[in-house]
């Protein structure tokens, strides 16, 4: 299994258990077979980037947080740091 | 085609003319068949989350970078935005 196969795994599941969804549920918001979806989150299936792109759609994120945790994440602590650079609560 | 599609397409296109490769070129950095990167720039063929994987490696890019150049951008301009506002070079 690559690196992004699992991430995207991963992140599907944690954004889906965040709403609460059920894998069925997902896949009817998606328009995908709820099995495939399954298979997707468990790193068996490799992903085309349609599906990923309905699946983000289906749970409202860019297909960069589906794809790229990392890189969203660092992105925001880049922005984070030159906030905190600008001197806003010194010492 | 979808949009995703369509702007991995000409993400490839551009990234690749920017380093000056032939269609041949990227596909052997990439391990990829240069017909089938041939049919990904144009839109032709719909890309795997691993196949996107291996041509970001091949450009070095990030996954993002390829397939959600605004969004991409849009981090950018946040992250310039707040550097801006840091006072840096004021009226």
């Amino acid at each position: 299994m690559t690196m992004i196969v699992r991430d995207l795994g991963l992140s599907l599941r944690r954004l889906r258990e965040a709403r609460g969804w059920s894998q069925e549920q997902l896949a009817g918001h998606a328009g995908l077979n709820r099995s495939y979806v399954g298979e997707v989150e468990r790193g068996r299936a490799i992903a085309s980037i349609v599906t990923v792109e309905k699946l983000a759609a289906a749970l409202d994120v860019s297909v960069a947080d589906l794809l790229c945790p990392l890189s969203a994440r660092s992105h925001t602590t880049v922005a984070f740091a030159v906030a905190h650079s600008s001197g806003e609560g010194g010492a």
